[in-house]
């Protein structure tokens, strides 16, 4: 039977002895100290990650990556609070499947393996399971929020575990950094429940325009997630913050395989890339049912979505990328690729000063 | 004989009637409106510069990059105003030339073909030139700008002249989008000179820290380039605001020829990688000479050094990329070019609202 303090307790942190080597490494080669900027940081948690268990090496594997995109449907998307019907949910997963959506275009300029999750959408598609679509379905779609809880504990038990296997069988093939994208309309309204949850705010501190709706929306899509708030902070025996709790309250069938595939990449020491702001929601979770998971977190893309500035300030983190993108399906994570196959080509490659007979 | 204002005269707007229709085909692909942000305004960009000439196409060509490197010492370097001995340009060179810097890494990852210039280093290296490495040496070194003009009228013009033929070369091979890089001890000490007078400022407004000096040197360096500007300034016959004013007087053998080569560019109708500080610089006095250029200009990456700011408002550029970097050497171009390579991407192959039956 899945448990996920199990799972938690699996996970140990990517804080090597050799990181002041590792450092080292990075500052013998030929440029100014620090002159690489976020690279060197990044080269850095790349070695912590590589070398937890291995001790130190003159060397970083390359990167091998994929990115896995988790698809549900939202009771909450009953209310007009999207750009899209929720029907759109299903026709961008066929979309995936048919390589016609911008993350197909980015993962095949990039080299990297692409798998689709039906973690619970409305309909199930007329497509069979494969490598590259997984059918994963939890029920169809969620409860609405606002009256009930999103799911049951075993429903967020078997989407939990579910994701884990995921990440497993997709890190047995040899990757090792794993994205993560979603795709569900009324997901923002999802992660801003869970992200106010966490944070111990209120709706109006976490719920933007999401991919575009109007000001009329936006007041209501705030009513509803504070609605969501003030049903489970009436319940006595929940506590709103406890990230468990949240997770099944306002849900989100795709953010909770997120959760628990991101647990079995950080307990297979991989890299975990972290797209905007749904995915980084869920990196929260991860972060506070397991602090060690952090170590292992790329962020890639700082999302147009107000509240991502949030998760960002609480995990400490600084996106790779900011190219003003509100999209998700990992798009973030498909872009940052080529500045972690930097990172290893700096830290592998670059001559040191004594190789190179410079002297500064 | 070389006439800068006949090279500018050749250039043209890539501002084609077709702009309209490149928007509506990228409106059409199967997202929210402008959810790819900064993708999609550099999509339009690409297919404004492609389709300058032939009319609105459906797909954009693919983006055949090419790097050069610029190198050149500066007289300015006498003063202990660097973090590093005006050999080092020499040193790094020859890294370049045995594929040990940084850029050699960033454009082995990214398939970018790279170029080496000696503009006018301190001492020639025994090396022959090649399509790899190009001897175009106008002297040892630019004069000391606190106390004469960095360069001659006749090496300004043979600079920019050969900086033209260089970039042509280049571009004869199928190149369509060429970066700029730089490498100089002292240059950003003869950037932040010609920014100054560009911009009408004083030097504490551009001098900075560049690859890490102190607070001492950085006192100094500014002293050194305010000397620069008032010796300019009490020429009667000269106006410290004409570019080519400002490139001669405070020079950079290696800035002059990414004048002439930028310019180059944007005649040939293409596609002008704009690394950091120095490069923008030299950016901005092409946009000066000749504003037509802007449009084929695609700024990179945001410097760390923090005049570069002031030049990115000057152009109303924003940088693809902001990774804290501080290096030069084209670094920050190569890093772009995957960014480019996904505007490409998601414009040809995503599928469009009506092919993928989404229906929003």
């Amino acid at each position: 039977m899945f448990s996920l303090a199990a799972l938690c307790a699996q996970i140990s942190p990517a804080d090597p002895e050799c990181a002041g080597q590792i450092q080292q490494t990075i500052d013998n080669k030929t440029k100014p100290l620090g002159s690489l900027g976020q690279l060197e940081a990044l080269a850095l948690q790349l070695g912590k990650i590589q070398y937890a268990r291995e001790g130190h090496s003159e060397t970083l594997a390359p990167i091998n990556p994929a990115i896995a995109v988790f698809a549900g449907d939202h009771g909450i998307a009953a209310h007009p609070i999207s750009i899209a019907p929720q029907a759109v949910t299903q026709q961008m997963v066929m979309n995936f499947i048919h390589q016609g959506a911008a993350i197909n275009c980015f993962c095949r300029a990039n080299d990297i393996a692409l798998t689709v999750v039906d973690c619970g959408m409305q309909a199930a598609v007329d497509v069979s399971s494969s490598d590259d679509f997984i059918v994963s379905r939890i029920a169809a779609g969620t409860e609405d929020f606002t009256v009930d809880s999103a799911m049951s504990l075993n429903q967020l038990n078997r989407a939990l575990e579910s994701g884990g296997n995921i990440a497993q069988s997709i890190l047995d093939t040899g990757v090792n950094a794993l994205g993560f994208g979603e795709m569900g309309i009324g997901n923002t309204s999802s992660a801003s429940a869970i992200l106010a949850a966490l944070l111990n705010r209120e709706a109006v501190d976490t719920v933007g325009v999401g991919t575009g709706i109007n000001q009329q929306q936006l007041a209501q899509k705030r009513c509803l997630v504070q609605q969501g708030l003030d049903r489970v902070a009436k319940l006595p025996e929940l506590s709103l913050s406890d990230p468990v709790v949240a997770l099944q309250q306002f849900g989100g069938f795709e953010i909770a395989h997120i959760v628990g595939a991101m647990l079995a990449t950080a307990r297979a020491r991989k890299v975990i890339l972290v797209d905007g702001f749904i995915v980084s929601v869920a990196a929260a979770i991860c972060v506070k049912l397991a602090p060690a998971c952090r170590g292992y977190m790329v962020f890639c893309h700082a999302s147009a979505e107000a509240a991502h500035q949030l998760v960002m300030r609480e995990l400490k983190a600084i996106p790779l990328l900011n190219l003003d993108m509100r999209l998700g399906e990992g798009t973030g994570c498909a872009l940052a690729v080529p500045l972690l196959r930097a990172a290893v080509s700096f830290y592998n490659d670059m001559a040191t000063f004594e190789s190179a007979q410079v002297v500064l």
